[in-house]
């Protein structure tokens, strides 16, 4: 199967800098951060505001893509275990999905609350959370 | 930015094949699915077992990756939405998410239900749905 070109649309801006001490998810002490869009997605960011609940996807660029399988939570004492059934940044293609909520909207800059993603990481991609489905 | 590239590890196998036709979300009536993985990809797929609620990204491949605003649901009484506040699968970067179950695992093939995507949607990501904190 051939390789697919996904073109980043904006960037994260936080002060994680570092893997090994930021939080495994981003309701386990993540600070606040901003996700800054480029341009020419600005129509895209159109009735975002606070209080929204998101998911961003991002491309977690400093993830080894090779690792198949791993020890849940780096926990010496779990059996390695497939990365599917994990949430290992390290994957095949090491795509992050992270729960937020929207603090602030400032034209191309969307604060966010809980992301855990590190300083500069690449966002592809921004969804709503469902609502219930009546109210789609 | 410059591009990425993300590489299928699988396809969807659906009854599925009309994006017309196709529930807009997995639990509006989409029928099993089979995901069917590429063999490198064997060793990620272990602990995989049936009632497993996962989380599958795949990369929608119909989509039109120009559309930044879209009514949503189709609907044309509902204003023009800037995509990343819709579940549109037209959106700069198409990659879909999809929560749903095993239902059974067969080597390389998993079949899940509540799949909505179309046959032969590439299969990017597959990740377990987050447990309470106190079980992670």
């Amino acid at each position: 199967m051939s390789d697919l070109a996904v073109t980043p649309v904006g960037r994260v801006e936080s002060p994680l800098t570092d893997r090994a001490t930021a939080p495994r998810q981003g309701d386990e002490g993540a600070p606040p951060a901003w996700l800054v869009f480029a341009e020419q997605y600005a129509d895209a960011l159109s009735h975002l505001e606070p209080g929204a609940g998101l998911l961003i996807l991002t491309w977690l660029d400093r993830a080894d893509r090779s690792v198949l399988q791993v020890r849940p939570r780096g926990d010496a004492t779990r059996p390695l275990t497939g990365v599917f059934s994990t949430r290992s940044a390290d994957r095949p293609n090491p795509i992050g999905l992270h729960r937020v909520t929207v603090l602030a909207v400032d034209g191309l800059r969307i604060q966010v609350a809980d992301l855990e993603a590190l300083d500069g990481t690449p966002i592809l991609d921004v969804k709503p959370v469902l609502e219930a489905r009546g109210e789609r």
